[in-house]
């Protein structure tokens, strides 16, 4: 057994069954490995964006880490703006890069360059594999790395010489250490100020937003009177009919500043603290009132459903009925508008689909806009890098078999990586893109007016994605991907429908 | 005047006057400066691996640096790939990032990253503004330290508050420091090893490669008996009808050891040792005799033509004639090979244009075999990272207005940075792609070989780009690219000589 497949046999041995992969030379024998043992499902991305993207997804949907494939520091640095979101939702990843041999890296050949250097902003644990003997080992560090709460990313580099030796041995799979319990006393005092007349809020994260989370949480507000609120950009939110309707810290300073105007206790569990995503002149960083004080119920990587559970039962909250669900309208009609989307979606949407939101500015109130639709979990990028949304739409497809997934894409957003779409294709994966084609980057636009710039002809040149017009439906079917233009509701309402009917990616470019 | 203001005039006085560009929210007082002050042409990428490509080909036609504009890390962490790629191309860029302003940094909002971790392996030179009474002396900086030879990458970190505050001051151009010298003793003791009858070669790099330092090159062949050679991959050869034809280091391993076989004297001219791309097993590492002595007549920082032009007159070397160029051939007919479109190349090829080869395994043959074409620049991927050849087309001709550059691109690596063409179309760029479409990752089923791994079905799949096909004329055509595809030589002619006769990009995919 030589060291790539004492790798492979430790990834499938630990439960690391699918691997997203952009291989080089280097992993030439990683490659060969898997054709000889059974079990790993290997899905080709045409760019390390792709791939690095689609583990995340997959990772937020099965519950478990993906392996990447990736060719040297280059390949790798490709990779790492989905990796820095991944990151962000705590996604766990074993992310495997194959790089120069170990004795010829003193060689600087064209393609060598630091690749731990580029890992490690984005990775929890690096280690650079030196024998054979050792990579099955180090395979089943970086897996339970990976798997430690919340959720990591898990560099693990694959000098091809330790690939290709023999003396490869299966690395035992190791636990991942226990989430760390919320002392009781925490509880106790947040479940104090609680029960105060001072107005408070939970900013919920993480598992806090699944169904269950959401429903612990709703018993607390109805007891005490507490609000809610998701932070800005989560991995995962169980949302839509039957499910706690929440709102997100709006990513907008003012309407940020006026959701949480007025509060004097905000209890985290596992979010960060309401910031905003950027400074502007003479606007606040933190949004929420100076005077309030910052609790900590939870951390990221502590269990959140287990700590609200907790501060439920200290309050003594009982069950409490959820609010009713409005009727489901009809598909809109008309003008595609940021309402006509939402109450379409809210119409159409199949049970138990999984949005992946990255249609940034005009999408900005899609979320709060659908929580009549059927159940299904709502996605967003999560490190503020676009070009995360249709790997992620991607990835949530191979690790949520059997289920929709919604890509909502801003056209500048989608042209980053592109190249997903091949491999939605390629794997046949149910994913209907709605293309929401503006032909600008129209959060610039609102930036330049937010930073007080009027903005002449070169500014606005360098915001425009017209000259040349993108056309949407030419792309995808150029890479594989049948597509369809919409400028009406009622045409989308047709393409949308007609998407679901059939297996398979379908991508509606929407002009709005 | 804010920091940002001062930072576009400095980059103008420092005679930056190109901005490759894809700017974000933290960028957008750049953005508003370039509205003010005339003399910046700006050229929008729709992904950052296109900007900081083309900055590199615009460097190396244009002969000075263009500037970047990245947002944030993950921005930065896009274009680094094709960074690594001009870094190991000596291009002069200076390379600006946006960041979180300086005192939002702390509060670690979602797009916060390592900017200056992930910008360290690929920069010679790294700094983050911090009051915009100094970002104009950060540029002059910058300027310099991107022009030090042999040219440099040099980033800029701008946090949003330098940029926008006031009492910003233009920076005064400060002139890089002078090539080192090569000492007079380093001269004496080549000429003297050349003189002797133990057979030596001169290995070429940078300037050594343009049409002057060829011919000085030549004069020593000439009067020595030693031979020439390029380094492996390089920034750009003058090549063609009257210029001095010469090979490169090849790729394969067995390739290059024969052609540095029986050497006793290694001579480097600003070139890197010759060693394999990769290591392979039982394969050594350097491509040249054990018992062969490496002299470096000079550094790539040095002044190549100039060391050449010293030892030509140490050894008396007079002008020598050079080889008769083949006469031309006419365009290939028939099935497209190798041969056939280094043929068609040879017989079509304007004056004065400008290759880009990211052709990888169907083109390895190609510049050889095109030494008969009309005199042109050779430009080739220098750090082995693909997804450069699109984007450095894209710059190059930006660098090189009236001349038309040919981008002789192989499928699998035209994906990583297919957004180019967009670019291409939109500033009218006189490009002509040669998409070579063979529809699989053909060097990755090569090195599979290479590596003695037998492909079953699973690694066959890796490798294959098909299921679905890549329709080129259509991803092309969605990106505002003219193009059409060719599957005989006499197609294709037409089809590159049509291009030629028109102003704009045109993109060929040729099945092979």
């Amino acid at each position: 057994m030589n060291g790539a497949e004492s790798l492979v046999h430790t990834l499938l041995k630990g439960g690391v069954d699918t691997c997203f992969a952009n291989p080089g030379t280097s992993e030439m024998h990683f490659v060969a490995a898997l054709d000889r043992i059974p079990g790993m499902r290997c899905v080709l991305g045409l760019f390390e964006g792709v791939v690095t993207g689609a583990a995340d997804g997959y990772a937020r949907m099965a519950g478990k880490p993906a392996a990447t494939l990736l060719h040297c520091g280059p390949g790798l640095a490709n990779g790492l703006a989905n990796l820095h979101n991944a990151r962000r939702a705590g996604s766990p990843i074993v992310n495997i890069v194959g790089d120069q041999a170990t004795y010829h890296r003193p060689l600087d050949a064209p393609l060598t360059a630091d690749t731990e250097g580029w890992a490690r902003p984005v990775s929890s644990f690096v280690r650079t594999a030196t024998r054979a003997a050792e990579v099955g080992a180090d395979a089943a560090a970086a897996i339970r790395a990976a798997r430690t709460p919340p959720g990591q990313i898990a560099t693990l580099i694959l000098p091809a010489d330790t690939a290709w030796n023999e003396g490869g041995v299966i690395g035992e799979t190791l636990p991942p250490p226990p989430a760390p319990r919320v002392d009781q006393g925490v509880v106790t005092s947040i479940a104090r100020t609680l029960r105060g007349n001072e107005p408070a809020i939970l900013v919920l994260a993480g598992e806090a937003l699944s169904a269950a989370g959401l429903a612990l949480a709703h018993r607390i507000r109805a007891a005490t009177g507490t609000r809610l609120i998701a932070q800005m950009s989560n991995a995962r939110i169980a949302h839509g009919a039957g499910r706690v309707p929440i709102d997100r810290v709006p990513y907008p300073v003012e309407s940020a500043l006026a959701a949480l105007g007025g509060l004097k206790h905000i209890v985290l569990v596992g979010a960060v603290k309401p910031v905003a995503f950027f400074a502007y002149p003479g606007k606040p960083g933190h949004l929420f009132p100076a005077d309030a004080t910052v609790h900590v119920l939870a951390r990221p990587e502590q269990d959140l459903p287990e700590a609200l559970a907790r501060l439920a039962e200290e309050l003594g909250a009982p069950e409490a009925p959820l609010p009713e669900t409005k009727p489901r309208p009809a598909p809109a009609k008309g003008r595609p508008t940021s309402e006509a989307v939402a109450q379409s979606l809210s119409a159409l949407l199949p049970d138990q689909a999984v949005i992946v939101d990255e249609s940034v500015s005009f999408g900005r109130n899609l979320f709060s806009d659908t929580a009549s639709a059927a159940p299904h979990d709502w996605l967003q990028i999560s490190g503020g890098a676009i070009g995360h949304g249709m790997p992620l739409a991607t990835g949530a497809a191979v690790g949520a078999p059997g289920r929709r997934v919604i890509g909502l894409e801003a056209d500048g957003s989608a042209m980053y990586t592109i190249q997903a779409l091949w491999t939605q294709a390629r794997e046949r994966l149910d994913v209907t893109t709605i293309l929401l084609s503006n032909r600008k980057y129209a959060i610039l636009l609102n930036e330049l007016a937010n930073v007080g710039a009027n903005p002449g002809r070169t500014a606005l040149d360098m915001l425009d994605l017209s000259n040349p017009d993108l056309d949407w439906p030419r792309i995808a079917g150029g890479l594989g991907v049948e597509a369809a233009r919409a400028e009406t509701m009622e045409r989308f309402a047709d393409l949308f429908s007609h998407s679901l009917s059939r297996s398979g990616p379908f991508l509606i470019e929407l002009i709005i």
